[in-house]
């Protein structure tokens, strides 16, 4: 159990890094740290929808600024840049990776398996109507990667790494990048979201938020 | 900075709880921590869509019972049951809601307050094409309550507190209880996704979850 101070400190600490120090490279222990962050995350059936790409060769990075408007000082300066992306149809209480997952990823037996895929159906049908169209699909799978992801920004804040989510690019041109890298297979996979990560240069900008009272309501 | 292992432990203490020690109250300090890193959390362009309803009524967590098959257990037992509910058509380039959170909140001089919603409208209307449908634009809003989701999970689990994330409901009938209930502006909000927090009752199951080299590729 942590001291309540130090968690705190980690969320003030946390802001969106534009630019960071070239010079200084995340250690490969911190970052894996991060990376369980992210794979450990929770996500809804426990289906982990995500894969996460880390992008450190500098020709990729250097195609990417072409779309990525948001990561222009991010891409060339951080330590550890990443892509998730998030499986498509694959999501689909009726594929065959759903009936793959739920049998050697979460070790069902085989009326769980039934059970399961058929509470997943009513679920995806009729609870959220996820399979009103492939985008509401998709996503819902991104809003699970979405948890991965502030795992992982929060987890690089607690042992003192800066961070930034990046959702400013234009998607149909930075999936064709990815694609052409033989990194993203259009057919299974999209991009949910990116980030980057490493060490500060410039000092942090003051943090501006709504009052708690202003965005916490009890119902008591 | 703070300890990897005991970082690490707080991501495999952290489970599904589905059920909690009814006589095991969070402190109001434990809690508050909670909400604040909820309220401390990233959002895309800072525009926190967000609002935090802790719901300790019983008559509604009652209620709820009959929409939300996923809490069947945790809307009885758990200490502090939370909605996130996320902003419809506010969230929009063009919309009052934003005019005033540049300038109230963000504290943004006029003429970045300009360039901020042009970047922001082509940001909505080309990049990530937010306005194709309501629906769209809701779960981009959506995707960063995520973010704060898996913060206040996080945070709870660092702090040895229980939780769950909760999408197991009937969303319509479940917002409707909520606007009756007079905790959801239907005009102007939507549920994105609730969470229940506690102390566990029964033992933790084992954790699954894909290997590392299945979801994590190395672009070098």
């Amino acid at each position: 159990m942590l001291n309540k101070q130090e968690v705190l400190a980690a969320f003030e600490f946390r802001h969106a890094c534009k630019q960071f120090d070239s010079a200084k490279a995340i250690s490969a222990d911190d970052f894996q740290l991060i990376l369980e962050a992210g794979r450990l995350s929770p996500s809804s059936f426990g289906f982990e929808p995500w894969r996460f790409v880390v992008i450190q060769n500098t020709a990729l990075r250097e195609k990417l600024k072409q779309t990525v408007w948001g990561a222009q000082n991010s891409l060339p300066t951080a330590s550890h840049y990443l892509a998730i992306l998030c499986r498509k149809d694959d999501m689909r209480f009726d594929s065959a990776y759903i009936d793959h997952f739920m049998r050697e990823v979460q070790h069902l037996p085989e009326d769980s398996v039934e059970r399961k895929r058929e509470r997943y159906r009513i679920f995806q049908e009729r609870d959220l109507k996820l399979l009103e169209s492939p985008r509401a699909l998709f996503d819902w799978a991104c809003k699970q990667a979405y948890i991965a992801l502030g795992n992982m920004m929060t987890t690089a804040a607690l042992i003192g790494i800066d961070s930034c989510a990046i959702e400013g690019y234009d998607l149909a041109t930075t999936e064709q990048i990815l694609a052409d890298a033989g990194v993203l297979d259009r057919d299974k996979f999209g991009l949910a979201v990116m980030a980057a990560f490493g060490y500060r240069i410039n000092p942090q900008p003051p943090k501006t938020r709504q009052a708690a009272k202003d965005v916490i309501v009890w119902v008591e």
